[in-house]
C-alpha cells in the first residue's frame, strides 16, 4: 500500500516556506497531493490557476509532487485521491491550535485519516502568505521569500497585469 | 440571594460543547440566562428565532435554563437581568487571552459582575461553530457534534430552507 | 444542598492576588475551603503550621472560609470535605493549559468535581508566590504584594526567626 | 546620531495602554514619531485626520513626539523619516507572536531597523481600542480607557457627528 | 530504502497516550523504535528495564515496533539505528515550543533528520506520565490511563515492590 | 544623561542568540552592562569567572560593553550601576510570559526601570543554553551555536578540565 498525502493550503502565493515543508515530507510519502482549496469568503489575491500553474512547474521533475485545486471538505478531497495523510506546517503556537482543531474535526470526520505535522527551517518561520501578500502589494521586495517560478512570473505580469488586486505599478518596484 | 448568571454566545449553531458547559454549570447557579448576542457586524448561519428555539426546546424540562436575544454591551443584559455572573467555556490557550480581556472589559464596566470560566470534556474540545458551520455548509456529517433537537431541525429544514447562507442541496447530505 | 469548594495550593505565602480570587468566589459559594497541599518534594519556605495560621487569621471574621492543611490527591479531600468544586486562579497562558489538564485529571478521578476558574484583577497577575519569595530571599520590600497579616508576621520573625530558609538580616530589610 | 523612532499602529482611538507605551519609551528615544497607518481593507471609526488631531494635541507641549500619516510599508516609512527603531506595545501572548513575525519582516526588508518590544502596566493590558470601540458603540462608560483629550472630542462630537460609523445617540450615553 | 523512526521519551510509564500516538504513526514507518532516554539527572519512578519491559510485551506482536534503552544525543541514537525520522506527540502549546526547539537543534545537530509530530486523540490529551505518578504515589485508580500490561504489572507489584519510590501501601488502593 | 542598561542573565554559556541580542541593543544605549546574576539554587556547568571572563574578551574593543557578576535582586544590582533599562531577548511565547511576570515585579520594585524586549534573528531562536549545555554534556558539535571565544576556551580544557561537571572525554568529541 503506498502512503499518499495531502497537503492542502491556499499557496497565495506559494513561498519558501511551504516550499521547505514540502521537500521535507517527500522522505515520508510516496505521493503528496498538493491542494489548492477554494474558498468561497475569501477573495484570493492570485487566480487559482496561476497557483496551480506555479505550484505544477515548481516541481514539474518531481514525479511523486502533484496539485490539484479542490473544493468542499479536505477529508472529502483526501477520500476522492486515495489519501490518507494530511500534512501541516507549524510555524507558530497560534497556529498549531488553531491546526489541532482542525486535525480533531477531520479525524472526526473520517477516523482513517491522520494528519502529520512537520516545522520548517526557522528563517521561514516568519514568512507568511499574508505578510508576503502585504508587502507585494505595497511593491517592497520579495525576492528572498519566493520560488524562482514565482518571481519570474511575477516579473512577467507587469507588462500584462494577472490581477486586479495588485496595483501593477507598485509591483514594478518590488523585484530591483 | 439567587445566584443569577448570562451566558453570553453566538450559538450559530448550539454545539454539543456549549450543553456540556451549560450543564457542568448548573450545580452553581439558580438560573442560568443564556444570552445570543446579536452582532450588526457579522451574519449569522442561522436566524436568532431558530437559535432561540433550539436553546428553548433543549432546556424545555429545565426551569433553572432560559433563552434570550440581547442587543448592546453584555454589562448591560447583565443588570437588565439581575446576572451578577458571566459564564464562559475556554478550549483553547488563544481563547483564553481573548476572554480575559473580555473579563477584564467587563469588570472594568460593572465591578459587580464576575466572570467564570468553565472547561468542557476533552472530546469537545474541538468542536468549535465556526468549524461545524464549515462542515454543514459542505454536506458533512455533523451528528456527532450538534444536540438532537438541532439535528432534527436541520433535517426538516432541507424541505423549507431556514437560511440563505446555507446552500440546501449540500445540507441534505449532512445526515445519512 | 450548599455549594463546598476547595481551593487548593501551596500559599507560600499567600498573596494579595490569592486573597482577590478567594473574595470574588464568595459570591459563588456557601462554603470555601482553603486547603494547603503538603507536597513532598517542595521544600516551602515557611511551615505549613504558619501559612495555615496566616490564612485562618486573615478570615476569622468570615464565617464562610475556613483553611486546612491536607495531603494525597486533591479529589480525594474533596470527597472528606464534601467538596464538589475545585476552584482555581488563572494569570497566565502558561497556567491555564496546567490547570486544564489537572482540572481534567480530576475530572477523570471523580466525575462529580468540577473545577471553577477566576481570574484575578490585572494589577495582581504578576504577583506569584515564587516572585514574592525571592524578593523576599533578597531584602526587597514586599508590602504591596501581601495581605497587612503576612507582613506583620513577618516583621515579627525578624526577633525570632521562622524559618531557615529565610535569611533573617535580608528580612529585616524587606520593611522599611 | 540621534535615535529616532517609529511607533506604527492604528490608534482608533488612542488609548491611555497606547499613551502609557509612549511615555515609557521617552527615556529611550530622541524623537519618537507616532505613525497612524492608513489601512485599504480597514475602515476605521474614526477619521485619520481627527485621530492624528488628538495625538498632536495630547503632545502639544512634548517636543519629543511628533504624529503622521502614512501610507504604505512601515519599513519605507521609517527610511522616509529616518527612523532605526519601530516601537511595539506587547500585551498579550497572542499579539507577541503577530509581533515578532511582523518585526521579522521588517528586518528582512531592510536589516538596519531594530523593533523594540515594551510592555505596559498591567491595568492597561486588556485596553484594546477594539474592545474601546464596540462599548463606544453600545452606549458604555469609556472614561477609564482614554486619554482627557479624546474624551473632550468625544463629548463635542455629540452636538456635530464626526463618523458615521458611531451611532451619536448612543456615544452620548458614554460620558455620564 | 525503508523508514525508519526513533520515538524518544521516559515513558515513566508508558500511558495510553503514547499508545495513541504510536499506533497511529504505524501507517508511515516501516519501523518504529521506542527508545527510553537515561537522564542522569532526573530518578525515574520505574526503573529502565521494567519500562523497556512493558513497550516490548505490548508490542511483542508487532514486529514493526521495538524497544531500547539509550543514553546521550538523540541525534547519535538515530544514527545508529539508522533512522532519519523522530517521532513527538504533541499536546498542548506548551509542549508545541519546546518540541520545535528540540526539533530545530536535532535538525541543526543533523540535517537528515526530520522531526515528525503526531497529536492524540481529545481524551488522551491530559494523560501525562507527570500527572499519573502523581496518581499512583497518592493510590489514585489509573485505570484509565494506562495500558493493560502495565496494570496487571504494578497489581503483581503489591506483593514485591518494585522501586522504592512508590509507596506499595498506597499502590494497593490504586486498583479496586 | 546617559542611558545604561542591564542585562542581566545566567550566560552559562553565553551563545551566539545572546551575542546577537547584545550587538542590536547597542544601537539603543550608551553603556551596556551584563550582569551575571549568583543563583544559589542552580549550580551552573561554568564557574562565574569564567562566563565573566568570556564575555569581557568577546567585548574587550567595545567599551560600551561591560560585564560584571552580581547577586540579589536585579532592581538592586540597577540602582548600584545606574541604570535604569533592563534588557531581555524573547524568543518563545512562553519565555515572553515569565518575561512579563519579572518586568512587572521589577517596576513594582523601582518604577524608574524599564524592561526593553528584543527578539534575535529566527536563526537563533533555538539556540538555548540548556539545550546546548546537553548537547555540550553529550558529546555533540556545537560550534555553530558559541562564540569563537568560547569555543577555543573549551578546546584548551580538554587538556585542564575547568568543571566537573563536563565530562572531559566527551566534550573532545564537541570539536571535529
Amino acid at each position: 500500500m503506498s502512503r499518499i498525502c495531502l497537503f492542502p493550503g491556499t499557496f497565495d502565493p506559494v513561498t519558501l516556506g511551504h516550499i521547505d515543508i514540502i521537500n521535507r515530507s517527500l522522505g515520508l510519502f510516496d505521493k503528496l497531493v498538493i491542494g489548492i482549496g477554494k474558498n468561497a469568503n475569501k477573495a484570493p489575491m492570485f487566480p487559482d490557476e496561476l497557483r496551480l500553474e506555479w505550484l505544477k512547474q515548481i516541481y514539474k521533475d518531481e514525479p511523486r509532487v502533484d496539485a490539484i485545486i479542490y473544493e468542499g471538505l479536505t477529508a472529502n478531497c483526501c477520500k476522492k485521491i486515495g489519501a490518507t495523510f494530511i500534512l501541516r506546517g507549524i510555524r507558530y503556537v497560534s497556529d498549531f491550535e488553531y491546526e489541532k482543531a482542525i486535525a480533531d474535526m477531520n479525524r472526526s470526520l473520517d477516523p482513517t485519516i491522520e494528519t502529520i505535522f512537520l516545522t520548517c527551517l526557522p528563517q521561514f518561520t516568519s514568512v507568511a502568505s499574508t505578510l508576503v501578500r502585504d508587502v507585494l502589494r505595497n511593491g517592497g521586495n520579495v525576492a528572498q521569500f519566493l520560488p524562482e517560478v514565482v518571481l519570474l512570473s511575477l516579473k512577467d505580469s507587469e507588462k500584462k497585469p494577472i490581477t486586479k488586486n495588485v496595483i501593477s505599478k507598485d509591483l514594478k518596484k518590488s523585484f530591483n
